[in-house]
This record gives C-alpha cells, sequence and structure tokens, in this order.
C-alpha cells in the first residue's frame, strides 16, 4: 500500500464572506476513512460556480469553519475504510465527490477521505484531469437529459443554456432527438450555441421574449425545463410551458427565491421540484450507477466535453479563484494537488 | 317539461377593476344547453372569495366581458342536451359549477347552461340552500385530505385554517386521524381554531412562529401541505416540512406570486403543485365522482357543515357583495334567484 503521509496541503475557507482573504493554503492532518468510505489522493479538482457561491455563504448548506473547500475532484484510492466497496475501490482511479452537507473536507486537497458510494471509477482511457469533472457537469446533465427520456417528453427548455453544463444538454439533446429551448441572458451566447448546432435559442433580455419562448414550448412541445437560474426565471419558464409540465431547478444562479404564478401551478398542473446529482445518484442500484458513470465516460471527448482553460497548484488558490470568477464561461479552472 | 323563460335576470360584470358600479343586474337571454351540457335554474348561490378575485381580474382566467358571476350554485335541471349523463340529470336538483375559464355564464343568475359532468346530484336529505355550497368548500376540503389519506400522510400543514375550506380541514383530520398544524395570520384567529378542536395552530405573525412550526412539522411528520396563500408564505411552509415534502397550492389569497427557497427544492427533494377541484373530479371517473359526491353530502351537517349568514335576491347584487367583503369569515352569503 501507499504511504499516507501525516499532514497535507488544503485550501480553507476562513468565512463565509466571499473575501478572497478568507480563503488560505494551510497544512493539516489528512483525514482516516471510516466505515464505507476511501481516502483518495487526489490528483486534480476543478472550480465549479457552486463552490463560489458556497465561499459566499449563498449555497445550500454550510459546513463547520475553517473547511476544505472543493466539491468534486479526481485521484487514486490509497486507503479503505470497513465494508465492501471501499475494499474493491482500493488502488483504483476515481471520480470523487465532497458536495454534500455531511461531506468531510474537500477535494482541494492532496487527499479527500468521502463515502465510497460517491466515488465513480475511471475507465482507463479516461485521464485524471477529465476525470476531475466528471460528476457536478456531465453527470448532471445525463441526470436530466435521463428525466427527459423516461418522462418521454418531446422537447426541453432551459436556463444559463451558455453555461458548460447547458451546452452538454444540448448535445445530448441532438443525441437523443429531444429538442431544446435554450434560454440565454446575453446577445453574444445565441451566437455561441448556434454555432453548437442549437435550434432554438432564446435572449431573454430581448423584447417579445416570454411570447416567443411561449409559442416555442408549444410548438415543440417542451413539458420538461431544466432551470439553474431561480427568481423570476423560473416562474417566465413554466408560465411558458404546455399544460402539465415539469420544472427542474437544479441552481440559482440569480440567488433569488423561485418565484411562480400560483395559476400556472393551480390551473395548469404544473409541478415544480429540484434536481441534485448526489440525490439522483443515491436513487439508483449500484449496478445502474456504474452502468450510467460508463456511458457519460463514453462521451466525454464529445458530447460531454469539458474545456480546461487553466491548472494551478493549490498554493495559488487566490489566483486561481481570480482567474476563474473573471470568465466563469470560458472554461474550467482546475487544482492540480 | 318546464317551460323555460326566453330573458332572466342575472349578475353582470362589466369591467375587471373591483368596482362596486361594475356589476350589474340584467335582464338577459335564457342560455340554451348544448351537446353534452345541461339548463339548470339556479335555486341558490354562494358568494366566494375566489368570485371578488375573479371580480377584480385577479383570477387564474378571466371571461369576456360582460359576463354573468358567480362560480357555484344549486338548483334543478330543466332542460338536457344531447348526451346520456344529462338526460338522465333532467329533473334532478344538483349542485353545480361554473368555475372553469370555458364556463359559459355563471349561476348568479335564474339559469346556467353548464356540462353535465360539472353537476352532482344532491341527496334528498339535502336541501338546495346547502347543496349550493357543496362544490367549493367541502369538495375542496375533502380532495385536499384525499391527497393526505393516498399518500399515508401522518400530517398536514395547512394556511389560512380559519377560513370556511380550512375549518373543514381541521375536522376532517379528526376524522381520519391526520394530524393537522393550522397556519393563521391573527392572533384571534387562535382561539377560534382551537374551540373547534385544532390541536396545533400557530400564528404567522408571532416572533418565532418559522422555528416553531418547523418543530411540529417534523415532530407530527407534515409532509403535506395545503396553501390558500402564495406569496412568501409557500416557502415559509415547505421549508418547514421535512424532506420530500408537497406543498399544494390552491389559493392566492396574498395575491403575489409563490416564492420558494431554491434549496428546498434541490436538497430537501420537496415538490410544489397545484390543485383545483374542478380538474381533480374530472380525473375521477363518473362513479367514483358520484361516490365521492355522496360521502361529502353525508358529512354536511357535521364536518364539512357551512354557515349561511345571509341571504339576497339577485337585484341586490352590491348590497351582498359589500356585506360578504366586509367579513369574509363570518359565513356565507347566498343569492337565491
Amino acid at each position: 500500500m501507499t504511504r499516507v503521509p501525516a499532514t497535507m496541503s488544503a485550501v480553507l475557507l476562513r468565512a463565509y464572506d466571499g473575501k478572497p482573504e478568507s480563503v488560505e493554503v494551510a497544512e493539516v492532518p489528512v483525514p482516516q476513512p471510516g466505515p464505507g468510505e476511501v481516502l483518495v489522493r487526489l490528483a486534480a479538482a476543478p472550480v465549479n460556480p457552486s463552490d463560489l457561491m458556497f465561499m459566499q455563504g449563498l449555497y445550500g448548506f454550510k459546513k463547520g469553519l475553517p473547511t476544505i473547500l472543493g466539491f468534486e475532484g479526481s485521484g487514486t484510492v490509497v486507503a479503505a475504510g470497513r465494508g465492501i466497496l471501499p475494499r474493491l475501490l482500493l488502488g483504483r482511479r476515481v471520480a470523487c465527490a465532497a458536495a454534500d452537507p455531511n461531506a468531510r473536507g474537500g477535494t482541494w486537497a492532496e487527499y479527500l477521505a468521502t463515502r465510497a458510494t460517491l466515488c465513480i471509477p475511471l475507465h482507463k482511457d479516461v485521464d485524471l484531469d477529465r476525470g476531475a469533472t466528471l460528476l457536478v457537469n456531465p453527470l448532471t446533465a445525463w441526470g436530466l437529459m435521463e428525466q427527459a427520456r423516461r418522462g418521454r417528453h418531446r422537447a426541453v427548455v432551459q436556463t444559463a443554456a451558455a453555461s458548460a453544463l447547458g451546452r452538454m444538454v444540448v448535445r445530448l439533446g441532438r443525441k437523443f432527438s429531444i429538442a431544446t429551448i435554450n434560454v440565454v441572458r446575453r446577445a453574444e451566447q445565441v451566437e455561441t450555441l448556434k454555432a453548437l448546432g442549437a435550434e432554438h435559442v432564446l435572449d431573454s433580455s430581448e423584447p417579445g421574449f416570454d411570447d416567443r419562448l411561449r409559442e416555442l414550448c408549444h410548438a415543440t412541445g417542451a413539458t420538461i425545463g431544466f432551470d439553474a437560474v431561480a427568481g423570476e426565471t423560473s416562474g417566465r419558464i413554466l408560465r411558458a410551458q404546455p399544460e402539465r409540465s415539469r420544472l427542474l431547478v437544479y441552481g440559482a444562479l440569480s440567488q433569488e427565491p423561485v418565484q411562480i404564478d400560483p395559476f400556472s401551478l393551480i390551473f395548469e398542473r404544473k409541478h415544480v421540484e429540484g434536481f441534485l446529482l448526489t440525490l439522483w445518484l443515491r436513487r439508483k442500484n449500484l449496478l445502474s450507477q456504474l452502468r450510467t458513470a460508463g456511458r457519460v465516460q463514453r462521451l466525454l471527448d464529445t458530447d460531454l466535453t469539458t474545456e480546461i482553460r487553466a491548472k494551478f497548484p493549490l498554493r495559488q488558490a487566490r489566483t486561481a479563484l481570480a482567474e476563474y470568477a473573471n470568465h466563469m464561461s470560458a472554461g474550467k479552472v482546475l487544482f492540480v494537488p
């Protein structure tokens, strides 16, 4: 077995205030895997929008401070706690998550102790850089589209369509012959998405947006929606959808409450619910999890590709965060411990 | 067959502005029942909160103006359009509804032509006054509680609990051994509901309300909620409920959009949906509709009783509306054409 040192470097959060000086690189003890857990020696870990929201205290949960940052990453399992699954994973390369209120620590560190059920074994032809971004975007996009496919929806309407995840939804829509209606907030994003092959792209800042959205949703049958924005946007999408539609909220970029016209709910039998990757995965049995993870990995070079823009060592945490926050849709920033 | 005159008195709405002078009593043609429809000679029709919202243009739909007001009532079927059901109903006393975007006319008139499927035959021991308020409150309360019973929810949390419908939910809760957590907006309503036998009553204007509501919802297992208020209230209720809870919005007394914390949806797997009596009824087959209507009618003297405070002829429409609007929770006002 690999020798595990007693301490490691990690990127710590000291306060939920979004200030650069509240993020600090420190030497901390390497965690011990408990029952059902594994210890992963991390190779790479991206910065995602949810990390920035978490640092500002705007995410759905808080961890006790100080806490190690980072919700997903990749690496090699170097120690296993009690249980069959941890032992099966020993020595394997995995994608792993710490995106959970109960997760100890985070992925912006040299080691992570995490539940074995939140680790996905990587195929031999998926390198650790690509594996690091497997969960939050590709697997979520897949999970959302699985809802559309299982419910036999003919079309999907989505907000924040120009995001990394939104683009994956566009490509999966083409793959599965499900039309996508893509809502963006700026004119230049319309061109980006059209270049990607998206047929229907609407800019919500344009006059007449609501009427056009409604026409398109009815014409294509967009009875399911994916919303990463929340606020008034959720209500505008739901209002535009046909009767009996579902809206899945998976993010809250607007940092506002979801606002819904009560009459969309009462008279048109529409539903609003949430979507969270880890809860969706947990509802699957192990075999189905592995099958899904396998299919997603086979698409990492094509439909579910993630653009990596820059890599930083942990000690440059503040620089890396500033770089990412300035151009969030220009590709991912990776930490390489 | 009964002789039907060519014209009738009816209470008309001229503008969706909530002004008393936009309501007018006029002589209009008696409608003809079309295929699948019956003509009801109306005996009584109540004023409900939804009528007041409709008159102000704040309800979920508008009808072309001028339109006859009134969403529910009772009477005798005096003519039948084509179809088996209309002919079966001929000569019978029924409760009837016009609470639908497609409904022609309303119940504040001498006659109503309406779909036979929106008519409920009255038992011989239910008089026309009590039959007039069968649908909007008793049947809705029953429909909501049916959701709680079918989903095997141990407890229900409801807003506007001091309303006529809210009180019915309290009594049905006792009948079916489902705990009710009753949220009201004024201190004096707490006593009213406790006198009725409600165990848990919370005043949302009290400090510490949210924490107490959360404790109660978790302790009793209030995984289903009924909300007639919308606005911020919806989000406060949903936040207080345990994981995987459902909130059914059936009204919007606050006249505001439903506001939901996105994290209630995403991390706690909670759902928001709507409830509408006519849609719920339409999902049942005829036999099940009649069985439900039968059970509800047997409770009209006890658990599902409605207090009638005053009766007015149609020509006193403005007086009746003013009387009702001034004390909405002091019993129903009936029109008797």
